[in-house]
């Protein structure tokens, strides 16, 4: 969904942060910071007072407004109110996923399986951007994502409502078959590179692991997912 | 594995042809192919005849030698003659696949769940670069690739010796988790956007679909693969 900010203060951080901007409406007052715009190849377009007035509902704009893609995230209460009561429950937990690719094929994947949500950690991690929302094929407005700042924490509330953390690891874990994943899931990711990270394994009830017969020792975080949240979808509906 | 490639005519068509090239060497005369290769960000090193020679193992290099990385593709004979007498055969056939993240992602997990081969198309087709190398982790390496012309004349060959062929397709297929998969089997996955095109699905035995309850249509290409690779390893391999 657009979203419009404004300010001096506000869009030169966004420009150092390099985050994605569409548009940038200025006045003609304004030279510095519409050449670093330029630079930055940020479509620009000159207006008038009256227009800034309007696009910030009246606020201080400075004579600057840049319009944004801005993806909705909720909370974890949300997620779980809007589980029908006759569902176990399914969410997927990212633990500091740092790959966009990853993160929007997850989400699409969840969309195909029914997940309730995903969540996300709310720094040190791929968030949703404009590359996570064209990966997602449009899953990222279909599936609740909830950023967290501390996923232990997320957890142990998670627990505590009835639902039994799944871990993925390649020691000591059991096949991903057999589970029966007949409670109330939560499916957690690791990081492209360092897997689940140790306070977030502690958490964990029970760990699973894919088979593999070959030589190489991981498999894509995405496709690992995705094999997993199929898994829980065909014992929870089996043929 | 790196190779050696040299002279005025193939080294500038790999330019124009926007190849990777590692490093490009060269004696000082080589003024018009310098500057274009500058351009493009290619590491120069200027050299002398000897070690051009060298290089080049007394090749006519007309003063030039680039250092390419060139992955290692086999036949399909090669592929199925090096398949044990006592193992079904386990083959994945990529149609048009265009995005070098899917290849590199099906590369990793086909090593996993221990696929004989994969067989890609040799023009209009991402084929083996240095980003799926990267995306792949090795596996580029370690699970036969082979290139081929005619897809569709790949599959009647195979048929003949014994290959069921399995396609993924929405309408009048199957639930994945249906066949046995207990006949040496070719997984057909198609391209990210059009999917499997008309005369290689064609060929097809039958057609296999992943159950989806959600709003989105379709899965990433290598997610899908990699599900439906670990059912069949599944039905070969029940816990």
């Amino acid at each position: 969904m657009a979203q419009y900010v404004y300010g001096k203060n506000v869009i030169q951080q966004l420009l150092q942060d390099n985050k994605k901007i569409d548009v940038l409406y200025l006045m003609d007052n304004q030279k510095d910071i519409e050449q670093n715009a330029r630079k930055k190849g940020i479509r620009i377009e000159k207006v008038d007072r009256k227009y800034l007035d309007k696009l910030s509902k009246n606020g201080n704009h400075q004579g600057l407004v840049a319009k944004i893609e801005e993806y909705k995230t909720v909370t974890i209460d949300k997620i779980l109110s809007d589980i029908p009561e006759e569902k176990l429950g399914f969410l997927v937990l990212l633990d500091e996923l740092e790959d966009p690719h990853n993160l929007g094929a997850i989400l699409r994947t969840a969309d195909a399986v029914g997940v309730d949500g995903v969540i996300i950690k709310k720094n040190n991690a791929v968030g949703l951007t404009s590359t996570v929302a064209k990966v997602s094929v449009g899953a990222i407005e279909t599936v609740p994502v909830a950023e967290v700042v501390n996923l232990t924490q997320t957890l142990k509330q998670l627990k505590e409502k009835g639902y039994w953390v799944v871990g993925t690891d390649m020691k000591n874990a059991q096949d991903y078959r057999q589970p029966k994943y007949d409670t109330p899931i939560v499916l957690v990711i690791g990081n492209e590179g360092k897997g689940i990270s140790r306070l977030v394994k502690e958490e964990c009830d029970f760990l699973v692991k894919l088979p593999m017969v070959g030589k190489i020792s991981s498999l894509n975080a995405s496709v690992a997912c995705g094999i997993l949240m199929y898994e829980v979808y065909n014992k929870r509906f089996p043929l």
